[in-house]
C-alpha cells in the first residue's frame, strides 16, 4: 500500500533538501560558538569555501540555481524546539546544562546570515561575513551542501539499479572495514565525518551501521542531529578556527605568540575533563608544546590532525613525561586522514601507552572510492575555513605544510613567532 | 510518515507467506498442464520432494508447523480474477489464448490437492497424490516453499544491518554478472530460477537486475507471476515429468520405447514454432536421437539439460545436420546449472553456428555462495519430482549418472530398453 498523503507530501517539496535542521552540525561547533558567543561575540569573521582539489571544477558540475535553492534552505531554518529541548536537557560528556541559558536563547532566534557566492574558473566562490558566533555556524553545512551536490551531480544518470548496486557496493565496502575493526580490541572511535559526507543519508546509515557492527567500541558522533536521533554521544572538542582567530587578533607579535594558550586558558575555565583535549598544531606542534604553560599539562588529552600521527603521538607522550605527567592516563584522538589500516598500525602501537581514540572522517562517510568509472565519487579536499577576523587575515600552518593557509607574508611572519622548523609534507587526500 | 494501516495490516498476517499466488510458477508448468488435462487428466501420480544434498538436514533446520502452514496456505489460494485474465488475455510466444477455455475454467475452480509430510533421517518425506494436472503443480511452490524457509533459518539471527549486507553483497555479486554478461555480443537469457531461489522477492529483484542491465538480451522469466508484474515475456515449454510419466504409462518395452516420440507427437500436435523444443535426455540423448522421427528433426530447437552442454550441443548439430537440417536456423537452450564463465564458454563455442539461448536457473536467483560463514547459504539440491504413475515407479535419465531416478532394476530395465552406453558422470551442484 501506497501512503497517498506522504507521496503528495514529497511532490509539494521544491527542492529535497540536504541539511534540514541547524544541529546538522558538528558538536564541536556548538562548543565553540557558546565559547566564542561569552568571549569574543563581537568578533567580525569572514568564512570562505576553499576546494584544495582543484582538479574537480564545482562550478561545472553543480548548478548555481540548486546551490542557492539549498543555502537559501539552510537561511530559513530555526533551532527547533525538540532540538532545542534536546541541546538543554541532554548530557553531554557525563555535564547536564552544557549550554547555558543566554546562549540557548540567543541559539533558538539565530538565522544564519547571508551569503555571497559567486563563479570563478570553474569553481564556487562562497563566503560568509559577520559577527563569529553566527558566522562559524555556516562552516558544516555549506561544505555538506557542496559535497552532497557533487554527489548528485554525479550520480544524477544512474539508473534505479545501477544506484543499488552502487550503495550496495558502498555498504559492503565500510561492512569489511567494521569486520576488520571489529578484531582491534580495545578500539575507540568515533564520527567526524559530517562535513565530508556523501550525502546525510548516507552518514546516518554508517552511523547506525557501526552501532550494531562495532557495539561499544563506536563511542559516537560528531552530528549533534545523528546523536539525536540515535541516541548516542555527540563528541567533539575545539577546533583550529578558536587559535586561528584569536591569533589574527593580536596585536603584537608578543601577544601572538601566546594566542594558543590563551584560547586554552578561556577554554579551562568553560570545561573541564574530556573536553580538556589540546589541539596542539594549529602553528606547529613542537613550538606550541615546548613554551607550553604546565596547567596545560594537566589536561586530559591531545588531538593529533596533522603531520605524521604516530610522530605527532610520540612527541605528546615525551612531552607528558618531561611534564612530569603518566602518558598511559592521558587520551590521544587521531582524526587526519584516518582509514582502517592506518588505525590498525597507530592502535598497535600506543596502545598501553596511551590511551587511543580515534575520530574517523572522511573514508568513513564517503568512502567511495573505486565504485564509479573515473573514480568520479572519490572524496576531495574541500575545506570552508575563517580567512579574516576584524579585518585581518587568518594563518593556520598545522605539522604539514600542504595544509598551511594564509596570506605568504603572513605564513612566513607565523612560522618565525611560533618558531616553526623545517616540517615534513603529507599528502592531503581529505 | 508510517503508514498505519499498512503497518496493522501486516501484523495482522498470522504468517509471512513465501508463495502468494497460483502462478507464482514455472509457466511451463502450466503449458504442460493443459496439456496434461487435455491427454491424461485420469493419471494418478505421486510427485515427490528428494534432497540430494543430504548433508542439509532441512527437518533439523525448518519447523515442521512452519513448513505446514506454508503448504497449508497454498492450499487455500485460488486463481485471481486479474492471473486469470491475464493468462486468458496474454500474447505467449507471439501466440494469443494459448490457454484453451476448458482449462482456464477448470484452473480457476482448482484447489491444491492434500500434502503428506513426515520426517525422515533429519529430511522431510513430502509427497502428494491424486490427478496428475493437480498434483504436478505442486512441484515448484513446494520446492520454494522449503528453499525459502531454509532461507529463513539460516538468517533468523542476523541483525539488521548484517541483513542488509548480506543482501547488499549479493547484489553487489549478481551485478558483476550482469556486468560480464553484458559483454557477450548477441547474448539472449532467460530467468529459470523459481524453483531453487533463495525468495520470492529476491528472485523478483534478481529479474529486475536483468532487465534494466542487460536490456533486450535478458528475453523474460519462466516465473508466471513475476512475468505478469514486470511486464516481460513468460518463458518455458516442456520438461522430463511428460515423457516420465507416459513411460511408467507403458505395457511393455516396445511401447515403452515409443513413448518419448508420443510425447512429442502429442506436443506437436498442441504447439507449434518457439514452443516446439526438444528436451532429449530424459532416458538418454544418444539413443533418442538416433531413434527419432524425421518430423521431429523440423522442430524450432533442442533444449540442454544434463551432461557436458557442449558436447550435448554438438551432438545436436551434428544430428540435425544428419537429419538434413541447417543447424544455424535452431536454437539451442542450455538450462543446466550454469553461471557466467560457463555461458560465456558455450556462447563463444556456438554463437554463429546455432542460435544460442541460456536459461539460467540457481546461480541467477540463489548464488549466495560465499556470503555466510560455512557457506551456510549456498544453494543445494532439491527437486521435486514424479516419483510413480498408476502404481508404477517412474525413471529418469538423463545424460548424467548422478542424476538418475528410479528403481535400480527400471533403471536397468530404461538402460537397455533405450539403449543407454556408458555415460559421463557429472557433479550436480543444484
Amino acid at each position: 500500500m501506497v501512503d497517498i498523503a506522504t507521496r503528495v507530501y514529497n511532490h509539494k517539496w521544491k527542492i529535497d533538501p540536504i541539511v534540514r535542521s541547524l544541529i546538522d552540525t558538528d558538536f564541536y561547533k556548538l562548543l565553540m560558538c557558546q565559547s566564542i558567543f561569552r568571549n569574543k561575540p563581537d568578533t567580525d569573521v569572514t568564512f570562505s569555501l576553499i576546494n584544495r582539489t582543484k582538479s574537480i571544477r564545482l562550478a561545472d558540475m553543480i548548478d548555481e540555481g540548486e546551490l542557492r535553492e539549498q543555502l537559501d534552505h539552510i537561511r530559513g531554518l530555526r533551532l527547533a524546539r525538540g532540538e532545542s529541548t534536546f541541546l538543554r536537557g541532554n548530557t553531554f560528556y557525563g555535564k547536564r546544562q552544557m549550554f547555558r541559558p543566554d546562549f540557548m536563547e540567543w541559539f533558538e532566534n539565530l538565522q544564519l546570515p547571508p551569503y555571497h557566492l559567486e563563479k570563478r574558473d570553474g569553481q564556487y566562490e562562497l563566503t560568509f561575513e559577520g559577527k563569529w558566533p553566527e558566522v562559524m555556524l555556516w562552516e558544516i553545512p555549506a561544505l555538506a551542501v557542496l559535497m552532497e551536490l557533487r554527489s548528485r551531480a554525479v550520480m544524477k544518470d544512474l539508473r534505479k539499479f545501477e544506484l543499488q548496486v552502487l550503495y550496495a557496493r558502498a555498504m559492503t565496502k565500510l561492512w569489511e572495514k567494521v569486520e576488520r575493526l571489529r578484531r582491534i580490541d580495545g578500539l575507540k572511535l568515533a564520527d567526524f565525518g559530517t562535513r565530508r559526507r556523501h550525502s546525510f543519508l548516507w552518514q546516518d546509515w554508517c552511523v547506525q551501521a557501526l552501532i550494531e557492527g562495532l557495539g561499544p567500541a563506536f563511542t559516537g558522533t560528531s552530528n549533534c542531529l545523528i546523536a539525536m536521533h540515535r541516541d548516542i554521544e555527540a563528541i567533539g572538542t575545539n577546533a583550529h578556527e578558536l587559535p586561528m582567530v584569536y591569533a589574527a587578533l593580536a596585536d603584537s607579535d608578543d601577544e601572538l605568540r601566546q594566542t594558543p594558550y590563551r584560547v586554552l586558558a578561556d577554554w579551562h575555565e568553560e570545561h573541564d575533563g574530556n573536553l580538556r583535549i589540546i589541539l596542539p598544531d594549529t602553528f606547529g606542534t613542537a613550538g606550541f608544546l615546548e613554551h607550553a604553560p604546565d596547567w596545560l599539562a594537566g589536561w586530559t588529552g591531545m588531538r593529533i590532525d596533522s603531520g605524521d600521527p604516530a610522530e605527532g603521538a610520540e612527541t605528546a607522550i615525551r612531552w607528558w613525561r618531561d611534564r612530569g605527567e603518566d602518558p598511559q592516563r592521558k587520551l590521544i584522538i587521531f582524526s587526519d586522514g584516518l582509514d582502517v589500516p592506518k588505525m590498525e598500525e597507530l592502535h598497535t602501537r600506543f596502545a598501553g601507552r596511551v590511551k587511543v581514540s580515534f575520530g574517523w572522517g572522511t573514508l568513513l562517510t564517503n568512502d567511495f572510492r573505486g565504485l564509479m568509472p573515473g573514480d568520479a565519487l572519490a572524496p576531495f579536499s574541500l575545506v570552508c575555513k575563517a580567512v579574516a577576523a576584524n579585518g585581518r587575515p587568518t594563518v593556520k600552518l598545522s605539522d604539514n605544510p600542504n595544509k598551511a593557509m594564509g596570506p605568504a607574508d603572513q605564513i612566513d611572519r607565523y612560522k618565525r613567532v611560533f618558531d616553526v622548523g623545517v616540517q615534513k609534507a603529507e599528502a592531503v587526500l581529505v
